[in-house]
């Protein structure tokens, strides 16, 4: 289905959802205007055997998602499942305190602005919807990539009276307080280059250092802005540094088919001439990828998007993932995280500290599989295992129906994305195991249903 | 076990805990002295088979509770326990902004004060204990009774990863936004009145409409005032109702042996002398069970407490109860909860409105039944069907570890009360029944912990 013949079936609504839920101050009872999404179109109607798909909106503005989670509306007629789609708190059209502007002001404003604020809205507005439309019993299943794809799996966990599962997309929920290994994200990013090509590894492995070198000659500064040809010239190193690094992770995150990006920068840095230097070669990379432009615009990857200003708000409050950037062991520079750093840098940006011990207290760290073996049921957790996220993801079956669906050639929040005839074999088969499982959650649900109408007739 | 025994085991502390869990405001960053209180005397040590007993505050100073939660020390020579007793926050010495008047000031200062945040509280007191005695894995089970009861069923929902397992005693968690019958409470006392004593429940029935037929002739009220012996002239006759409403539910709620106050009631009123009216034998039940005083307070059970006073923040906010006060069916004067008055009583005092529908959102209303067959584990409701609040209680097994256990003669309670050679033998057969349980938990999560511990080497 393409993007334009959906979108005709999309329903806007807005719901006056509740500022604070986890406090009575009488500023808490301020409220904001929710924006959610209903498609309609294949619903069966209020009944147990139809579900409800839902989508949770994450950090970006639901304008964005609507065309790009596929599994929903590709998997609608199948169910006559009806589509709702829910905006993120802060994001987009989600904005309280009447202006974005108002709402990004300082920590006083945005100090409601975090994940089990956001899941108290799903919630709110799921029982909303399923009252509004007589569909308290109709099973829901909650769908959600990346960050939206943990709070996919905690809404599961926290809301289990509200949605009867969870499908949790390249969700690295394991990535807090120390679960995973700091290093795994940038390990996995080299992992990737050296699976895809062992020269295009070995140039970008070196090309650090020789940044470094060309930058401490005298005038290198600008040697290096002719060379990488940037919109401006390089006032620091780190700018270009920075650039390089987002663009690798970028492309090994988002290592999709049909074009495979990761392969096309290599095939730049191996495809150059011979004779060229390890920086010339970086460069072809990075115009085989962006294409021959009059200039390259560094700060590209650090624009203050929506997302970018959000989620640094998020990662600076409650999202700490400890990522360290590189390692011996990768292709990157040494650059383990340091907390005390980072706490600082947050401190200076929003006034307050992160919290990084929350996210474990409150949704479970290091004994997470543990728990999930004997209290959760319902979560699909899949992965890509080419995708930098999956290090702090959860790989293995937990239980009969916490389970994980790992593709080894997957990259990240693939298998939500709209189906397409160039869809390789194993996401055709990951697709169709995640598919095959909700339909057993949905049956084994109307099972419980009648049990429980039993008794109470009984 | 006497009190005087254990309290010399108790060693107090104090935590520095957060204020708000679920705001990143810099105001949400203030902290406050948390008590909590171990005994260490019977601990077997940091391994996984000496369980952590947890015993959650409730809605007054733990001061009131150490003695009384006998379930703990009774059982730790057993299980090699270690005993924590953590106080609620805004009660005993647990009260943010510096002092009990600051902290009860108004909305503002009261906002915090709610389940969510409580139980927070306790998530972080308990991994700070696990960590600071390397008690990471020692499985704990937290308890409580009534309020503190719910408290523990939804830790247990909340934070599976930091408890094993609940033991919630005579907790009402389905006394939520018209889960149960709102007429429910007042039945049961009436039907406690009725086993006990027909004659005593009939002359109670008759009553009411005696009082209002004193109260209507001139004088009446100091007629009234006179027949109960009133410390203070009566200035609406709803304060002697209301005085006998509570004295009469208390009875019934707390009816334990071996001194069953219900039966003290009603043999006073039953044993009144031939030829007295209905009103002298109502009092001649009231100085039966107060005793021959030579005034009765009508404000006894209305004084403000800390417990009266926090729990009506707590039920004008969060914990909204629609219990109606009496109906034909009963033995009371009709009077059904009134949500619209109820509100307006809430804002006149407090400024705020209640929030009748967060608990069933956040926890789980009509359906939580189903919830807890697929989802919920390891939790004992424990009740007694003479309990008033049983009504709203969980009365049958969910699932293999989601269990009820009822008596049918037990009171509020009762269960988690120390043990004495005079209980019965039903009671002590509820406790033994609640112990195995526990002891399969403990024996399935070292059984868990093997297993993950292989699939580790593996």
């Amino acid at each position: 289905m393409s993007p334009s013949d959906q979108s005709k079936d999309f329903k806007t609504f807005f719901y006056t959802q509740t500022l604070d839920h986890f406090n009575y101050r009488p500023d808490s009872y301020a409220t904001f205007q929710q924006r959610y999404v209903i498609n309609f179109k294949h619903w069966g109607g209020s009944n147990s055997s139809a579900p409800i798909f839902v989508y949770l909106g994450a950090e970006g503005s639901l304008d964005e998602d609507l065309d790009v989670a596929g599994f929903l509306p590709d998997n609608a007629p199948r169910f006559k499942a009806l589509l709702v789609y829910i905006e993120h708190r802060y994001y987009g059209k989600s904005v309280p305190f009447g202006s974005r502007e108002e709402a990004m002001k300082n920590a006083s404003t945005l100090g409601y602005f975090n994940s089990a604020q956001a899941i108290a809205d799903y919630a709110d507005v799921l029982l909303h919807i399923k009252k509004k439309y007589s569909a308290e019993r109709s099973p829901s299943i909650v769908v959600g990539g990346s960050y939206g794809g943990m709070l996919a799996a905690w809404f599961r966990l926290k809301y289990p009276h509200i949605a009867l599962g969870a499908l949790a997309s390249s969700a690295p929920i394991l990535y807090f307080h120390d679960t995973a290994p700091q290093v795994g994200y940038y390990t996995i990013v080299t992992k990737d280059f050296k699976e895809t090509s062992e020269s295009c590894y070995e140039t970008v492995r070196k090309s650090w250092d020789e940044i470094r070198k060309v930058a401490s000659r005298p005038n290198g500064l600008s040697m290096l802005s002719k060379k990488f040809r940037t919109c401006k010239p390089l006032k620091k190193t780190s700018e270009l540094e920075d650039f390089l690094d987002s663009l690798y992770t970028d492309v090994a995150q988002y290592d999709d088919p049909p074009t495979y990006p990761l392969s096309i920068v290599c095939g730049g840095i191996d495809g150059a001439p011979k004779g060229i230097d390890v920086l010339g070669k970086i460069f072809k990379g990075v115009v085989a990828y962006k294409g021959n432009r009059s200039c390259y615009d560094m700060d590209e990857y650090i624009r203050p998007t929506e997302t970018n200003v959000g989620w640094r708000w998020q990662t600076c409050s409650e999202m700490v993932m400890p990522i360290g950037h590189g390692h011996k062991d990768t292709m990157f520079p040494p650059a383990p995280f340091d907390l005390n750093r980072f706490t600082k840098d947050c401190e200076g940006t929003f006034g307050v500290k992160p919290k990084p011990h929350w996210v474990t207290t409150y949704y479970g760290g290091r004994d997470l599989k543990l728990i999930l073996h004997r209290f959760g049921s319902n979560i699909i957790f899949s992965n890509g295992l080419r995708d930098p996220y999956s290090t702090g993801g959860v790989l293995g079956n937990i239980s009969d129906s916490v389970v994980a669906i790992s593709t080894v050639n997957g990259s990240h929040c693939l298998d939500i994305l709209p189906e397409s005839k160039s869809d390789p074999q194993w996401l055709v088969m990951q697709r169709k195991a995640e598919i095959k499982i909700i339909e057993e959650w949905i049956a084994k649900y109307q099972n419980d249903l009648l049990e429980f109408k039993e008794e109470t007739h009984a």
